[in-house]
């Protein structure tokens, strides 16, 4: 079935469940898990240094998490709502000191012999990785809250991948501390729920077609997003010890 | 002495003290304890009407606190400081459903005898509040950490000015059911800690003298924020039960 996203204005809105699936079909076509670099990353032929580089670069990725959420955050009209967003921010930042996505990603980067100070200063980070990470950051600034919300669905692909990618390291990369590997086994649940409370926002919030097409924009460009970020990492190359 | 905020660039900054002194001074000369509509809150004067015509209009800058201190959150580089603002946030919305310093708020209006739901459609706000507080939003989106951080700084004086109000109410309008004022009682400490917490980030982010006439200034601007917001409700007819 050919469809595509430019529509006449009035045209009525698909049924919930047509949303959704097409909600669904972005991920199976674009996320970031069918990269060419994910698929080298999982199959165990990355090199020490292409992974440090992976991972410098996706803490650029990580500490800009809490921001965009934030920013989600101060467009939710209600208590309740920010009050759900807001967990997101503090599954990054922590509720104490020592704790949170992004300190455990810290500790991810250490297992694989990078230095705290190195990945706190950024000063590894690719120009292509930085506008991929501005780029998000800024579509969630400027975009209404459901176009800012329907980019975090790629969440709803993120357990399978996450999965893989501990079973691939475990596997592949014996060398990283199994201990590194916390962010992404925690990071499971927090993807499950958070997907699925952001697919209820967003299926509830669509009445027309031209929102539910800005949601499925917004998803897909949070691929992009994803995919740049591999783009830039995947065509540098990595010193040893990056 | 006569200061001006207009100096060359690379003026010696002030020490730590005369810093702190030049900030404190500004809620001294322009907080909206010296508006007279406060004074003749504070003296019961105002009519049942008057009040409930205040009630209403500050509900509308209360809801939009946690909308720019997410903004702010989102300004602040690491989960430390997120960690610190975003209490805030959960100051006003609560951390469970009926929580919350936007939940008290509502209480205060339903004591004064305003429907709960009035307030929430807010249809009775005036235009001059809702400038008010769009600008106090607008300039947290907008300005560096800084500013948006010495804007807050209003806080310093709350404690005070609250402490005052209790006892006025109390004494001069017994229609309200005391019940209603919980949310001025949980606000003294809170103001104390944020107060204290935003001063020692602007002393310490301020370097320049340049900084230090932009954050002498962003309080400045947050006082005429709510200054202006009780010119609008002293100036308006307020209509019985409004």
């Amino acid at each position: 079935m050919v469809t595509t996203l430019l529509t006449p204005v009035g045209d009525a809105p698909w049924s919930t469940e047509e949303f959704e699936s097409r909600l669904r079909a972005v991920p199976e076509e674009r996320y970031h898990d069918r990269h060419a670099f994910n698929i080298r990353m999982h199959s165990g032929a990355l090199s020490q240094a292409e992974l440090r580089c992976w991972i410098a670069n996706r803490f650029h990725y990580q500490r800009h998490l809490p921001v965009k959420d934030a920013l989600i955050t101060a467009k939710l009209p209600t208590p309740a709502l920010r009050r759900m967003w807001l967990r997101r921010i503090q599954d990054h930042d922590g509720l104490e000191e020592g704790e949170g996505g992004i300190e455990r990603w810290l500790r991810l980067g250490e297992a694989a012999g990078l230095d705290r100070e190195t990945l706190l200063r950024g000063d590894t980070v690719l120009p292509g990785v930085r506008l991929a990470v501005d780029g998000y950051v800024n579509f969630c600034r400027l975009r209404p809250p459901l176009e800012a919300v329907a980019a975090s669905l790629t969440e709803l692909s993120a357990p399978d991948l996450i999965r893989t990618r501990v079973a691939a390291f475990e596997r592949h990369y014996p060398w990283i501390d199994p201990d590194g590997l916390a962010y992404f086994r925690s990071r499971v649940p927090q993807s499950r729920r958070d997907g699925a409370e952001a697919l209820r926002l967003v299926l509830s919030w669509a009445y027309t077609r031209k929102d539910q097409e800005r949601a499925v924009a917004a998803l897909r460009f949070a691929c992009d997003v994803l995919w740049s970020l591999l783009d830039a990492v995947a065509h540098e190359h990595c010193p040893e010890g990056s």
